[in-house]
């Protein structure tokens, strides 16, 4: 047990050097960082491709994509317009802060406003893992259910935003919105739920809004 | 390096050891287990609620559940009528096989015909763990997208049947249901796709006759 707990504690050691590292050099460029996760398919990289299409117009913006394999996602946010750098876990379900280290010198962060790191698809795994981001932001979408937040918590305490995405879809599923804002609510007072539809378009520009004072704030 | 991969080794070692255990305890008292996979919210509750209110009627069902927190799921499936105990992995992104081992006591397995196992919604880590089980099942939903099989390919290169869920939110989606036959084929020949709705019930039939296969197997 001694020998799991030290190895454990070794982990997490190592990737908040990272961290810390990354974060320093978020810090001195001015590069606002969110940390992008969810559940596969809570429509993370849709959401992406929206934002990078409307903002790509007043922010200089670049993605690191997380995915056990393929080259899908980078792929996909190009063409909306960003610099993206795709990183293959294979078979890793989380992104660490020594992976984005590791990728960094493709940018020049001086000429990045804004940097997304999307995670690997999963609830659990990416929410111990301090990347040295400004900001973690959680997606959850409308199908999923209204259970996901008491069943993953741990995700959901961390994290200061919650887009719940797939609203269109909210006339065709059981999903009472005002519950999901009152379970965020009992877990982590200082999270925001902003319910969108990267489909529909309808809530992006609140969070929009949010970047920008996020993007203010990380400038002072 | 040495180190991280003789510990991964030493850990799948002691799991195997109890999925070995698990497999010889079902093998005996011939209870067909089925782990059941997915991303948090594919609908692997609503399917297990829907299978044992049906399935319970011929057969004796047993659940087990996997959960981060919570004791909601096995409460709804003890309301749709079977048996079900609850794991809590306090954070843990699977099950493994001592997690089932340890909670075995709990059933007469000579009185369980079918016994499921949800695991924890995660598309990642629970398909690298034996749990002793006859089969392994994938839940895909359509919300999810088709981009999930080739994204996630471990998952779906080591079940053998792939529940597609939510087949009645197709009207409303972009979601090809040849194109993941096609991924999947793609990936594992040997797989199989149902398309389902544990809403609309359209497939279950199909779903239930395969469980219905598989027992008949289980018992020779």
């Amino acid at each position: 047990m001694l020998m799991k707990v030290t190895l454990r504690t070794d982990v997490l050691t190592n990737n908040n050097k990272a961290a810390d590292y990354n974060r320093e050099l978020f810090t001195t460029t001015k590069t606002l960082v969110i940390n992008l996760m969810s559940s596969p398919g809570a429509g993370k990289t849709t959401l992406l491709e929206e934002t990078v299409s409307v903002l790509s117009r007043k922010y200089r913006i670049a993605v690191i994509e997380g995915d056990l394999a393929t080259e899908k996602d980078a792929d996909r946010i190009r063409k909306a317009g960003a610099k993206a750098v795709q990183i293959n876990t294979h078979g890793g379900c989380h992104l660490d802060a020594r992976m984005i280290a590791a990728v960094l010198p493709e940018f020049d962060l001086e000429e990045v406003d804004v940097l997304f790191i999307e995670n690997v698809g999963n609830l659990v795994c990416p929410s111990g893992y301090d990347l040295g981001q400004m900001h973690k932001v959680a997606v959850l979408s409308v199908p999923e259910g209204n259970d996901k937040i008491p069943k993953y918590p741990v995700m959901f305490m961390r994290t200061e935003l919650v887009l719940l995405n797939k609203i269109d879809l909210l006339p065709y599923l059981d999903f009472n919105v005002e519950k999901a804002k009152r379970d965020l609510e009992g877990i982590n007072l200082s999270s925001k739920l902003i319910p969108v539809s990267a489909k529909s378009k309808e809530g992006l520009l609140d969070w929009f809004n949010w970047i920008e004072e996020a993007y203010k704030t990380c400038q002072q």
